[in-house]
């Protein structure tokens, strides 16, 4: 039975969602067990007594906000994210999710889970929504701004295999994000990465911004400075929609039948551009599956961050990652 | 009397949206008289009487297609972009509107006209459109892909004289586009051109990507590399969410109402999405006006662009540009 650990206060809202989402997961699949980190007097009256065989509380208190420096989650060792890395550490738990500092998150689990043979930089990946029945993961999101040509190499490989593995595709395409298709276009470091993703199977070359949303290929690449961009981008774009939409529906709204007809179409636009319903971000490359919620997360959000982890945590992910990195590099 | 050079030619539907939207400038603004490039035959029928004594026909027939390499540009002496881009070169012009290779113009532009001093390279504006009756000046969007900072502090140094000359903005805000607000944040490039750029009033420090549509500052500073992906992923979050709401209409047209009220919601958003509201981007550092417009612009994208080169040409843009770019290299 799988055990997934999870910074139960991290959140931007405290325990309450966090648990909440939690208790979700448990009862929608009883394959995993849990261990909450967090204040056992805030945790226990939040679990049901039908569910508190399955859920253990690591009690501690302090807790690294999202105005804390990443630099001193090292140091803040009864923090409730360096304890429930510690667990994972320790083999204790399987994998872990937290919708806390993602910053400290990354760089304890980069420093005391440590990286995949091979990795030279974990990165952070996520799923954007497609005008289609179908999401593409984006990588890096996180925080590896300068990146060189052979840490784009090794996004590439590991965002693959995540896909086939984890997101349970076949042959995913690979797209290098540039200002444009042609081979010819990049800028230093993605040429120099064009060329040794080129190794690979089904990379699909340069591919632009719009297609992340045209779902043109599976897995898109780039480096946390740009990924971080886009996906601001794409949040500010979806929010300014959202407002003009608004604007022009008070400004005429004319029929019951028509506001009626919007509330179904907003209702339907939320389910696709709210990367909540994706549950979280896997960090990749580290030897333990980590999950990173968003701080706003729902119950739902956590919920789906869980079974993210629970199916990185049944799959051959890391192995794979390993060996293809060992494979191409020959 | 301001005398306007257009490639009439260039742009992928041939001249007939182009000399129909210098025919509708001409009509609602009696300040300027133009110089149209482009096949005499073809053109002239064109020309209503009305109006033939404020266009003359400069006549040449070979057109740089948008297939065509752009480093061929500065050979084919008889294209109608180079033709146009002499007669602002020799003064016959002060100004030239293009719909056509945006990377051939550009490289004519800079190398037949030249860059204004104290510039190392010029670079492409845009405007973005916000949810707030603004927009937002993002530049480079260009062909600037790998750049250093001291190219990002001219483009602050050049975008926020643009606010100020010709979008008639006072005191123009300026940011720096980034992974994040605090000054931490940012790519090696970025945190030098942060230094940098502070020397200049208004600048607003790091932005994010959502900042752009929120209109938080007037001037957004990037690479070309990024602003080209800041702008796919616009269009294609943009066009995704365009797609969605069609489906769902389709899905639960209920009423005509709905649909009434639909068709006007679509059209105002259609409005402030599309980018070519706004005519062209200028091409900034060059020492004439160089307007470079949408290869599918319509008719009234170029009227607006023809406006936006007569509004540079009428200011003290470049002027102010170079005494700026002095003063802050002090």
């Amino acid at each position: 039975m799988l055990k997934i650990a999870i910074d139960a206060m991290g959140g931007d809202f405290g325990p309450e969602p966090i648990m909440e989402g939690l208790i979700l997961a448990l009862r929608n699949n009883n394959t995993f067990t849990a261990i909450a980190v967090g204040d056992e007097n805030q945790l226990k009256p939040l679990i049901p007594n039908s569910l508190a065989n399955r859920i253990e509380i690591l009690h501690t208190t302090d807790v690294i906000k999202m105005s804390d420096s990443a630099t001193d989650a090292l140091k803040r060792k009864e923090s409730t994210i360096f304890k429930a890395i510690e667990l994972v550490k320790e083999g204790q738990a399987d994998a872990i999710v937290s919708a806390g500092h993602s910053g400290a998150s990354m760089s304890l689990a980069t420093l005391r889970i440590g990286r995949i043979k091979g990795v030279s930089r974990p990165a952070i990946a996520t799923l954007m929504p497609t005008s289609e029945n179908q999401n593409t993961l984006v990588m890096d999101v996180g925080a590896n701004v300068d990146c060189e040509a052979k840490n784009l190499f090794e996004f590439a490989v590991m965002g693959q295999v995540y896909a086939q593995d984890v997101l349970q595709l076949d042959e995913p395409l690979v797209g290098l994000l540039s200002n444009g298709e042609e081979e010819s276009k990049g800028n230093e470091v993605t040429k120099e990465a064009f060329k040794l993703i080129s190794k690979i199977p089904n990379f699909a070359g340069n591919v632009e911004g719009s297609d992340v949303f045209k779902g043109t290929v599976d897995v898109v690449i780039c480096d946390g400075f740009i990924g971080n961009i886009l996906l601001k981008t794409a949040e500010g774009v979806a929010d300014t929609i959202g407002k003009i939409i608004k604007k022009n529906l008070k400004r005429s709204l004319i029929s019951i039948a028509g506001a009626v007809l919007m509330r179904k179409v907003f209702k339907n636009l939320k389910v696709k551009v709210d990367y909540a319903e994706y549950g979280g971000a896997p960090l990749l490359g580290v030897k333990s599956p980590v999950i990173i919620a968003h701080g706003k997360s729902n119950p739902k959000a956590i919920q789906n961050a869980i079974f993210q982890a629970i199916n990185s945590a049944s799959s051959n992910l890391n192995n794979d990652i390993e060996e293809k990195l060992k494979h191409y590099s020959l």
